[in-house]
């Protein structure tokens, strides 16, 4: 089965949204052992004819998402309609529950959100719970070699839940059934994606799988696909070579894999950052559950907050400034005894893209990690880069120190106490 | 000039990766007067091949990102050669840039890094400071109908500044002098997008512009393209109509717009977040500049956290709960007292997916503002949605409460003191 995807709206062509569709979708159908094969955006109107009609004989199933709002620039519906030659119905039973939507949230319709209850004949209904607009789902036509076309709400959090409650046990039930392939990823903090291909590459070829690196900043992920023995083979090599840059051979992202180790081994964190301005409190707040482990967090920005809230000696501010060492060990100890959290992380450094001086240019940072009952740990690192990666870099870091500390795995290497 | 954009890299279509390069390209061609036709994404492999070919004669410039590196999945270079009958050779001085950067950095290159050295012959390079790999520019070929064609890293911390220091100054250099439209948006918060369109749509339309609305969690973008005299009639319908609502006419997101009104004023801001955890604190503070006006941040998880470091009553959290209008006063008066900035911004619920019980269920939540000197402001929310946008939709609408202070709009109708 061939997949491919449209992704309508002109807001995508202009820059002020990005699509995160392609990734979700493609997530979601891989277990199905379906591969999206190309995925097209185009604005709203008359490119969507020709995107739609492009796949038209090189598909098997078309996702459309976008255009089905009630605004005059939503005519996703009307064009396939149109392009299949399928009449447009109003259709009762969705314009009761878009009524009831309204009704619910004390909003009145009008003659535009109607225009969502319009439905093309033969085509059925994938109820929206989250939105106003339902999804639509209109079965291949064979004598005409029309591929499944599917039409998704565009916003994510309605298409999240139409994808994976209704748009996938449709293509399940569509599929054939057969031997399917498995993925493996194993992913890697701390070394290039050069090095992880010299380290494991040809013997993973050898074995027969399809390899793909992605490189992220600071991270590469190696992935695996393939038949499960093949893959189990691969995957105790993948661990000899690289077993200690990795921190994870799942899907999990580092916020994820920290708070359920914490969660695992009853251990508790706090923050104290500086420079990351609470990137990482919020990494690992946005894990559910991570009430359990995550105490508490300070955004120490301005000098005052670092000694008013962790109890930083303003003196040794002075004498060493805040990005420093013994400042980043005073944040980092003044958070595990505020909270009176098992670990607390800390970090101060220069974001910039101002603030850099000679000795200290933009991209120096300090990351520790104090421990109750241990010696702190205090790691200088510098990356120069945007602000905001500057801020991922050093949040990966300061995870990946805990996280290293956690499961006893070596490889700080640039540790100084 | 027609643009079309080619995003290449088996890991996108694994759901591994969020495609950002669109979003970015199309924001930085407008000013240009450019806009992108179609965008299409295919995994590494012989996929790009048919993409490259599929726009020729229908684009004129084809941007190509990705599978420049090292590995042997990177073979967008040997493609483009291939298909426009074009020797690769290596090339010199690209391959002592690459000696410079890895000695550098102290790694040592290998063969595989030596691939990167490769040109297409009448290619002109894009130097690349943040990465291993250059761009190349492979001019049209008039007698065979090929557009220009430029192959950009995928890393978008290298795409990013080859594309606003390099491509964009070649394309302007290309472009025929001539009327440039304009584009105008306007950024409304706490209305829908179908009120939206009925308050201002037929209007604009009638005046000949081109009008996209984008909706997003609690917001929606109204985008105006047109001549700049119909923009500036256009400009002052929308303020008459859609004033109150409107926190930006510009491409500022909401924490840049906070954040530079706040320096304008010489205010300062706290932050005390529990439900949020940091999420509005991280957005603050990834606003270059931010050290200005924001001091400090509390992320107070655990109800001890609120006491310790907020000096919130442990009987009023035992009475009211954590998640209640008065906890949300007194951790947002807490911030303010600890902090000494102008004001403090609190939050308090429930983002889920567990927590909630029959009387506060997921999604309930207090938001707090105080103001030095003034009366502080408790809003009562509720936001029914997943977690991240839960956070988000508490931050906007926190960040807004600010705002509207700060300009002096009202509008804040479920105010409740």
């Amino acid at each position: 089965m061939r997949v491919e995807i449209i992704n309508t709206g002109t807001e995508l062509m202009l820059g002020g949204t990005v699509n995160t569709h392609l990734a979700f979708i493609a997530r979601e159908l891989f277990p199905l052992g379906l591969r999206v094969q190309r995925q097209v955006t185009v604005p709203d109107g008359e490119a969507i004819r020709d995107a739609v009609r492009d796949t038209f004989g090189k598909a098997d199933i078309v996702l459309v998402t976008g255009g089905l709002g009630p605004t005059t620039d939503d005519i996703t519906r009307d064009i396939v309609a149109e392009l299949l030659g399928l009449k447009l119905e109003h259709d009762e039973e969705i314009w009761r529950a878009i009524q009831e939507r309204f009704a619910r949230r004390g909003l009145k319709t009008n003659d535009r959100v109607k225009l969502q209850a319009l439905r093309p004949r033969e085509a059925t209904v994938l109820w929206n719970p989250h939105g106003t607009a339902p999804g639509l789902h209109v079965p291949a036509i064979e004598e005409r070699g029309t591929p499944h076309i599917f039409l998704l709400p565009g916003p994510p959090r309605e298409l999240m839940p139409m994808v994976r409650e209704k748009l996938v046990p449709i293509l399940a039930a569509l599929l054939p059934h057969g031997a399917q392939h498995e993925m493996r990823t194993f992913r890697v903090l701390g070394i290039g994606e050069s090095v992880v291909e010299e380290a494991v590459g040809e013997a993973l070829i050898a074995m027969g799988l399809e390899v793909g690196y992605c490189a992220r900043p600071g991270e590469v992920d190696v992935r695996l696909i393939g038949a499960a023995p093949v893959l189990d083979r691969a995957a105790t090599l993948v661990r000899e070579r690289l077993g200690k840059w990795i921190f994870t051979s799942d899907e999990r992202e580092l916020p994820e894999v920290v708070v359920e180790k914490l969660t695992a081994l009853g251990k508790t964190i706090a923050t104290a950052e500086s420079c990351t301005g609470g990137f990482i409190a919020n990494q690992l707040t946005n894990v559910p559950g991570a009430s359990k482990v995550f105490l508490a967090g300070y955004v120490t920005y301005a000098n005052s907050a670092k000694t008013a809230a962790l109890g930083v000696d303003a003196a040794l501010i002075a004498q060493h400034g805040a990005v420093s060492g013994p400042v980043a060990r005073q944040m980092a100890e003044g958070a595990l005894e505020k909270s009176g959290a098992t670990f607390a992380l800390a970090t101060t450094g220069i974001a910039g893209p101002d603030g850099g001086t000679a000795e200290k240019p933009v991209g120096t940072v300090f990351i520790a990690l104090a421990e109750c009952g241990a010696e702190t740990i205090v790691l200088p690192e510098k990356f120069i880069t945007d602000r905001e990666t500057f801020k991922l870099r050093v949040s990966q870091t300061a995870l990946d120190l805990l996280l290293r500390c956690l499961d006893g795995r070596d490889g700080v290497a640039k540790q100084t106490t």
